[in-house]
């Protein structure tokens, strides 16, 4: 049984991973016959955003405690993530990815990634295993591995500073992935898109089917 | 299309909503081609757990700014929920439901219920709308309702407290839904027994199939 390691970056889409995505991921991966286990920096949060207001809590949060709550607990910190024993490697997005997992949020294309996030794509990615990453976490894989093919759907500024560090964007519409054969990089869209939950399943369900074909 | 009213109970299975039920919920709903609308109480969780750790933080969060991690903001305070413009009435489960919404997980049988969750039930019940219900939620309608055919899987001393505020409680498995006509009540056990996110995607999408017949 093929084993998928899920990057989570907090609990909700303002300042952590995007619920719906997470748990999609989770569902496509169960439903194409593989398991998965999940990870999250044990790091702080970027800041909390009151989900209700949208305004920021003058809280702190860590992110793999965080992050604990979509995966029951059930998660490790990404430092013990061993690339050797696993067959894949897929990011949910949710601002986390940009706040938590890189600075994309605040640095765009000069963005710096988490020491330990830039060692599980280097690693996936040397050992020529397939990468998967949806709705805005294609921002950090393009920032570790430089000359990709990806999609975060068609927002323009995104897709300028994909430009700018070096990557392909390709615009998309719900539920397509754009396939980078040659990096075995896999992106959707999802909530990049104005989308309905039915879209983020779609999406789901087709980077993990990519990703299942090459894992 | 018919119009169905989510009720959460925070964000995490330990102290809120379940996350992958209530994701589960809403997109059952989606595909069932109904539409949807989240609501929570706006009060302070009983506690809050570290999903990590499993320990009691010395914290405090509000259900309705923890739910709306949940709902992606798109959420209303319960007091604001009027069965009138709404088809049916659910509720994911996640210790939140016996923790936040009434104090079941505290109190047992004897547990009080959230006065705007107590309204709310009452309601539907009376305008002879389907209520749903998941994983340990059953026990919030029974304590409102009292003579009512539920399900919770098959944990003991949950039914006997079941059967103690009036209920009937039938064991069942991953996917199956009580069916209560004269009531029309609908549960199903998710997370009360020991499921993969495949169950929950079932008996989510198994329990809103059964309301959607009678919305």
């Amino acid at each position: 049984m093929k084993n998928i390691a899920i990057v989570l970056s907090g609990s909700g889409v303002y300042d952590g991973a995007e619920i719906h995505e997470a748990t999609m991921t989770m569902l496509a991966i169960f439903q194409a016959g593989a398991k998965y286990q999940c990870f999250a920096p044990d790091v702080d949060q970027m800041h909390v955003i009151n989900h209700f207001t949208g305004k920021e809590m003058n809280e702190s949060r860590n992110v793999l405690v965080e992050s604990a709550r979509i995966a029951r607990g059930d998660i490790k910190s990404l430092d013990e993530l061993d690339m050797k024993t696993f067959d894949a490697l897929i990011f949910p997005g949710g601002f986390g990815a940009a706040k938590n997992l890189c600075s994309f949020a605040k640095d765009g294309p000069d963005c710096e990634v988490d020491n330990e996030v830039e060692r599980v794509v280097k690693e996936a990615h040397s050992a020529k295993k397939p990468i998967g990453a949806l709705c805005i976490s294609p921002v950090i894989i393009t920032r570790v591995l430089g000359d990709v093919k990806v999609t975060i759907g068609t927002d323009p500024e995104t897709i300028k500073a994909i430009d700018k560090m070096g990557g392909k964007h390709e615009t998309t519409t719900h539920g397509e992935v754009i396939i980078d054969m040659e990096n075995l990089v896999f992106t959707t869209p999802c909530y990049m898109l104005d989308a309905n939950i039915g879209h983020i399943y779609d999406g789901a369900q087709a980077v993990v089917k990519e990703i299942m074909k090459h894992a």
